[in-house]
């Protein structure tokens, strides 16, 4: 079978949300398996020099327009939540930690993780809402908790972070297909033709 | 007749070329003028704090490798200029003399523009080279120069760019269509939808 799709992505980014609802639908197509990959898309920033967009001045503004209206042309459940961006080290914990424990939840957590934030405005941020909204996908909420806080799970959450930006990651969501980066929703049209023609 | 798109644009910005290559398409398809608009990007990233693409870590490789790849998808010719990116003052003088004294020059002398920097790798940030471009199309070469020095010009490209940004623009190329604004040649898709049903 061909390589997997690494799929980089930060809790807090809407347009990160997005993509989680439609690639799995072109990685199937194409017949590729998706690795999904929790980054701490601040580790990024400090590198590239950029702000946040939600609190750059005009971009901000217009992402929201820009955010609001995909979903609409997409269709997909959306509400810009009442704080953005968050702080994402919980929800990224929980996921490696599940790669780790409880493999077959992971990717079932991380869609309820993204529908907890981007729908019903709940902060993951938050350990204690992260492990709730978990626990809702049949793993023991304790544990979840646990993870959030465990010397390990905090390292592994950098240590991807650091290889992801090893390998030119700077934003959310980011797509390595056979070693060619992709960077936003925007491109996913494009991720489906390079899988269908193999480059062009 | 609707009202015209306006196409928001800084003679350095690959993706503001390539959507001068598209948007006349789009625009004739639904019965629609544009409104060209050169603008000088560096005062609006004075409001945002952005740093020019190319020169932002990570952020700037990777733009490379999608502009490139983005011209041959939309089979643009394009080559990345080698020095990018420029100051745009004088072609963007050149423009607006242009729309006051030879209308009907203005859009041949733009698509000259991005065609000598984009694709001939021509310095046109030099008032020489841009007057040298622009006579190309029938133009008074003398009446140019002067046009790049005259300070109701040098006014003007700064005006355009302050009401540009007292709109919301903050980066190339952006388009407002009835009163919607859209950022990035990714987003002419939308564009023409939005011509096409009114609104999403």
């Amino acid at each position: 079978m061909a390589d997997p799709i690494d799929f980089y992505f930060d809790f807090s980014s809407p347009f990160g949300y997005f993509a989680a609802t439609r690639l799995p639908g072109i990685a199937e197509r194409h017949g590729r398996d998706i690795v999904w990959r929790p980054i701490l898309l601040g580790l990024a920033f400090k590198i590239t020099g950029v702000t946040a967009l939600p609190l750059t001045p005009l971009k901000g503004d217009y992402a929201r327009i820009d955010m609001e209206r995909i979903s609409r042309l997409w269709k997909i459940p959306f509400n810009v939540p009442s704080k953005l961006p968050i702080a994402s080290q919980a929800p990224a914990r929980i996921t490696y930690w599940l790669e780790s424990h409880k493999p077959d939840k992971k990717v079932p957590a991380i869609m309820a993780l993204f529908h907890a934030f981007f729908v019903e405005d709940r902060d993951i941020s938050d350990p204690e809402v992260a492990a709730d909204v978990v626990a809702s996908v049949s793993v023991n909420r304790d544990a979840l908790l646990a993870a959030t806080q465990a010397p390990e799970m905090k390292k592994r959450a950098h240590s991807e972070t650091e290889a992801a930006i090893e390998r030119g990651v700077f934003g959310s969501p980011f797509f390595i297909v056979d070693g060619e980066p992709f960077w936003g929703s925007d491109r996913l049209e494009q991720v489906d033709k390079w899988l269908e023609t193999g480059g062009f």
